[in-house]
Parts: C-alpha cells; structure tokens; sequence
C-alpha cells in the first residue's frame, strides 16, 4: 500500500491505473489509499465534455490533449462509455485514436463503464479524478456521451462543464428542452465548417440571452471549433481558463467545493447504512422475515417499512406524512 | 383521498390519472394511498418489452393491446421515456399511434420521463403498476429503450421480460455483451420479415443453448412477429403466459415477488435516512459544517464522514475497513 501510494504521487503509470482500478472496482484498499491522497489532490482543473453520440467530444478531447502538452500541462482523462448494450461502438474507434497520446509520460487516459458502479457514477469518478490529481496532473478532462442520468452525474465533479454541439443536429433545441444547456459553462460549436453553423450559434445566443438570470454571474461563452483540424482549440481552453479565473474570483469556486465534498461525504453516509440494512439482514431473522414479507398475507412495503422503522429509534422521529 | 381511492378501485381514468400523478411526483398523499391500494393489487401480470430503438416495441405494444382487448383482459401500460436529451424524439410518433386505443376504457396508457424520480425509477414504475392493478387492470406493460441503468431497473418490476431484436441490426451480440440476455424471459425477433431474421433466430438459440444453466429452470422461447402487421401476436402472448404458469408451479413467482417486496422496503428505508440527513442538517450547525467542509484545510469525505459516523451510535458498529 506504501509503494502503491509513492507510485501514484511519484505519477508512475502502473501505479496509477492500479489505483484507479482500485476505486473502480471499489476495493478494500480504497479507502485508506484515498484518505492519503487527498490532501495531495491540490487544485487540478477538472473540465467536463458533454453533448450527442457523433458531436466530436473525444476528437476535442484528443486535439485539447496535444494543445495542452505544449504548454507543459499533465492531462488526465476519464472517458464514460454509456452502459446501454444498444448504444453502439462507435466510441470504440474514438478511444482508439486518442491512445496516440499513449506513449507520452504526461498524458493518462482512462476508459470507464457507466455500469455496476456502486451508489453512482459520480462518485467514483470523483474519486478517480483525484487519483489522477495526486498523481501530478494538472488537467483533469472528463467525457460522456449525454445518454442518461449516470452519464450527466459525471459532469457535476467538473469546475467546467463544455456542451459539445454540432450544426444541422436539432442537439440545441434537444439540450434546452432536458434543462442541459443549464449545466453548460462553455458552448462548443464543433464542426462549424459544415452548413448550419451560423444558425446554430444564433440560436444559442438567443437561447442563453433568455436566461432570466445568470448562473453564478457567468455568461456562457460560445466557442467555434472543428476539432479535426484542431481549429479553435485556443479559443476553446482560453474560455475554459477565463471561466476558472471567474470561478475562483467571484467565490463560486469554493462554493462548487464544497457542495461536491457535502455529496461525497453523504454517499458515504448512504453506504455505510446500506451496509448496515445487510448486516442486520444477515443477523437478524425476523428482520429479514419482515424485510422479504415471507411471513406476510398482503405484501405492503409501507407496513413492513413502519415495521422496521420502529426497530430503529434514530428514524423514528422523522416525519411519517412525507414517507 | 377517500374519492380518490374510491375513483382509482372503480377503474375511473379521472381518479387513475390523478393516482398515477401523486406517486409520479411523490406527492404527500402518496403514502396513504399506495397503503389502501396494496390490499386491492391482487395478482396483475406484468409484463416488460425492452430492446433498442427502432426495435418496434411500441407497435408490439400497441398490437398486444388489441388482442388483449378481445380477450376481454383490461391493460395498464406504463411506457418510460428515455431521459436523454439526445436520444431523438421517434419515441413521441410511437406513442401518439398508441392513442388509437385512448377511446377504450379498458386501456389505460401512461408516459413517464426517467429523469428525475427521487430513489430510482424501478421504485416508482412499481408504485405506479400497483395503481393500475388496483383498479382493475388484468395485466400491466412496461415498455423501456434499453439506453441506461435507470431504465433496465423498470425491467425488475416486470413478471415477464421480453427483449425485442430486429435482423441486421446486431443487437443480439451488443445484448450479449452487456449481459442483458440474461433478463429476458422471452426472446422477440421482430420485423422478421426482414433479411436476417433465420441467422438471428439459429444465433440466439446458439446463444441460449451456451447458458450453464437455466435461470429459474425456464428455457426462454424466441418468438417471431411481424408487429406491423399483428403477425405473431397470439404466439408471443402464449409464451408470456406459459411462462407466467412455469413461474407460478415452480415456486419462482414467489421468490421474485419477495425480491421486489424487499427493494421496496429497502428503498423507504434509504428515502428516510436520506430525509433524516437532511433533518438534521438543518437543525446541527455543527453537522451542516462538518459536511460542506467549510471549516476543513483539506477537503477529506473520509475524515468528514468518520466524524459524522461518530454522532450516529448505530452505524459506528458498521465495518470500517470496507467503508
């Protein structure tokens, strides 16, 4: 666990995916590895990539990698491949491009299923982001494909969140409706050689203009890019850092901290008494006699609740109209 | 309430729809009600269609209801929407077609997002199901696109699953992949007019015939339809029901619904410890502290959640090394 531990600080790779499959895979070790890691995790700037399957977030990714290295920067990734067995492999192609960045020392790239993580996405990437924060990088990127509630979880560990969206997608009008453009710090317009482009970004600045208010006094930048020429990747990180810098200025940035470090340390709550509800089934029958209604001619969840409830006098005092 | 429950038992789609609205929304007469309809759920079959988009299972539905209705059978259909907001809008054309049986009274169809319903989806499409047997539906279909955990999870409720292909679509080895072969009960090779439909039939029956061993003892049937064209119908509906009979003589029945009795029971009790945190949030300035970490140098959930652990004597029992 020390040498692990000297590894992943030292940023020797096989320590560091040792230790992110370690969180991962919600290992025994975990805890204790994250508990030192923490206080080496310092200030990495996690930035967040969002948008439809075919947007271009992992070619952005790619070229935002390549920008980043010859400004000396560490870059870490997390890529979250969605967990449905029907969203196609396209993105297989795309992980497979970025791995050029393999061979550099400074660039650590991650792949990760949105499934079977326990108690939620969000949490183990949070935990995995600070791995690659103690390691030594100095950027974290973070990339979803936005297919589902898991994958949008992952955007709340960012500082900065860039929505991804193509010309002649009709993805706008999709991400107003679903309340997505709300998360979005940053608009990427990617592919805007092709038709539309225009359109596209009149639309989104009539959009955010309707904005009654400004979230955390930040008006969302609209950045153009066509990530397969590497056009407007300056652009593209010199708004990411201004809205960093706006963060930081105006006090939201300790804000964020610490309603991510408020959820974190709830999940942990939230397990623990997961684990507890199983220790107890385990060693106590009627308990579980209850729990599984085996005993029960009508089987009403709210009894057995009440039931169970009045075994734990912590609970009880809650209040019984809501539940 | 009393109307209202009285309304929900007499199968009034006034007082359904707005039964089915309070526990969608969680409303604060949701207890109350749910606790008064359990006793009149009685035995309703449900029935899960997963599969990919485009797979058909909306016409399948649609279909199935009418032979349903000339069985003289009343149906509850709860169809989940993907939370996406970049999984298209061809859902929306499948369901305005199910609107064809709107003028029946023994049909009842309701459309729920998957975003946003606290504690999981599978906890209030159960809650839902439950309405709708109450008020006299012989057999309920949920209907899913298999894009994401929250919407596999809707797939527990169900007695039968049903997992909808189409030929050519390579559905079958993504389906394998992920292991979501392994929740289905009945296999629907759909528009199997189409080129493709033998290779998919003699794949999944090379498929199944790999499986150690039969979950439940039960062999799963791959039935061919044509849902454009009703063809198939009454064959996928004799599968659902032989395996409905096989559950019930084997005894499985029972194991699955203390299964789900048990998440449900589950489920109310991590919805009041989550209450219960915020309780008491609200009330201990100290706690509020130590949870946003706004005292903290470094921002540590474990040493957060170890503090915390301590003012909760029950938990502190819990094992602390896997935590």
């Amino acid at each position: 666990m020390q040498s692990l531990l000297a590894g992943v600080l030292r940023g020797e790779p096989r320590a560091v995916a040792r230790a992110l499959t370690v969180v991962e895979n919600n290992g025994a070790e975990k805890r204790a590895l994250l508990q030192d890691l923490y206080a080496h995790a310092g200030d990495a700037q996690m930035v967040g990539f969002t948008g439809a399957p075919g947007a271009g977030k992992s070619s952005l990714v790619d070229r935002l990698i390549s920008l980043l290295r010859t400004q000396g920067l560490r870059v870490g990734v997390i890529a979250v491949d969605p967990s449905s067995p029907f969203s196609g492999g396209a993105l297989l192609g795309d992980r497979v491009r970025m791995t050029r960045h393999s061979a550099d020392p400074g660039v650590y790239i991650r792949s990760v299923g949105s499934r079977g993580s326990l108690g939620g996405l969000g949490a183990s990437t949070r935990e995995m982001a600070v791995v690659l924060a103690a390691s030594g990088c100095d950027v974290v990127l973070l990339e979803t494909v936005g297919v589902g509630q898991a994958e949008l979880d992952v955007m709340s560990v960012a500082d900065t969140v860039a929505l991804v969206l193509t010309p002649g997608s009709g993805d706008a009008i999709q991400a107003a409706k679903a309340g997505i453009m709300e998360i979005a710090d940053v608009f990427v317009v990617n592919k805007c050689d092709l038709p539309g482009a225009d359109a596209l970004v009149r639309e989104l600045q009539w959009m955010l203009h309707d904005r009654r208010s400004l979230r955390e006094n930040w008006q969302p930048p609209i950045v153009r890019t066509v990530a397969a020429q590497a056009d407007g990747l300056e652009r593209l990180w010199d708004a990411v850092v201004r809205h960093r810098e706006h963060l930081a200025q105006s006090g939201f940035a300790r804000v964020r901290q610490q309603v991510r470090h408020k959820e974190a340390v709830l999940h942990l709550l939230e397990a623990a008494f997961r684990r507890y509800l199983e220790e107890r089934s385990r060693q106590d029958p009627e308990w579980e006699k209850i729990l599984s209604g085996s005993g029960a001619d009508v089987l009403d969840p709210y009894a057995a609740f009440d039931e169970l409830r009045g075994q734990l006098p912590w609970l009880s005092g809650t209040d019984r109209t809501v539940l």
